[in-house]
């Protein structure tokens, strides 16, 4: 029942957004009562923290393994890529929630959230800056900057992307690797 | 006081969301009546339409403005990249709200938002399809899906980048256009 309360939660948090969705909603829509919510959930709050957590903690172990492989930095790269837009597919309004109403997260769990993400971050920097140690990236690269740049290309794919449309998650994926690590110019061939 | 309204409302906006906003917290925060909120618009939501249709026309005719000139398709681009980078610093609390709260327009309003968004979207893809016919940008490029990882590059910016830190709008667009430009990758250079 927990996993059902915060599967629809997300598709009403999707579609209304967190404020405008009561828990009267989300136990109407099961034809659940208040009463079964608040035995898993103590608020609508600690739902949204446990959305934001599992999302966070599943994908920083993910990467981990990425970056257990020991592949190359482009490998772990186009890797870690592959998962985001991936979890478009698998998990498109789960992450589109995490992104949208993180500010409605206490000070105290938002913080932490915050503190994961900047682990996420700091450890695609660090694939980038062994990367360019290892000449396999430029050596003129911003590594903070960069990071953004690129999970800019994957975050908002979230806001656009239909995985069941006439480009595949895998195929986007290797676009935008290519797009990534090629650039648009004719003299980057 | 039109101005005024509009500007407290994208901070609140901003700040609780546009659902946790009322008309109340907006003229209390402005030390005005609701009937001074009503003179200017007749709902909520007329205020938000009229935060999106000011953003997104104002943009067209900005992009308008820089296809005219008749630049390579190269200098074309980065124009449009340094006036959505530069926009963050002037006026990036009412980007964020645009970017966030469409879906609190009716349908009727989401679609004309849309339809203003899309042409924006296929003039970007036009400069993108006309660099690759000059040979300026590679052949192999899908102009789409390169036009939303450029909008993914900018736009996720608003959610990160801070203006007042030590690193300037100017520095961020000239830096992202050498990303989107040349790549990450040694053999890119």
């Amino acid at each position: 029942m927990k996993e059902e309360l915060t599967r629809q939660s997300i598709q009403l948090f999707e579609r209304k957004g967190f404020s405008s969705t009561s828990v009267q909603d989300i136990v109407d829509s099961l034809g659940v009562t208040k009463g079964t919510f608040y035995y898993y959930f103590t608020s609508k709050e600690t739902l949204l923290m446990d959305i934001h957590l599992r999302y966070i903690d599943d994908l920083v172990a993910r990467q981990k393994k990425v970056l257990d492989s020991n592949e190359s930095c482009r490998n772990q790269l186009t890797k870690i890529v592959e998962i985001l837009i991936k979890d478009i597919q698998t998990q498109g309004s789960n992450v589109r929630v995490y992104f949208r109403e993180m500010r409605h997260l206490s000070e105290e769990n938002s913080s932490v959230i915050k503190n994961k993400r900047r682990m996420f971050h700091l450890t695609i920097e660090k694939i980038i800056k062994e990367g360019i140690e290892k000449k396999e990236f430029r050596d003129n690269l911003d590594p903070k900057m960069t990071t953004f740049a690129i999970l800019g290309v994957t975050n908002w794919s979230y806001e656009w992307f239909d995985p069941s449309g006439n480009i595949s998650s895998k195929e986007l994926a290797s676009m935008y690797m290519d797009f990534i690590l090629h650039g648009i110019d004719l003299k980057g061939e």
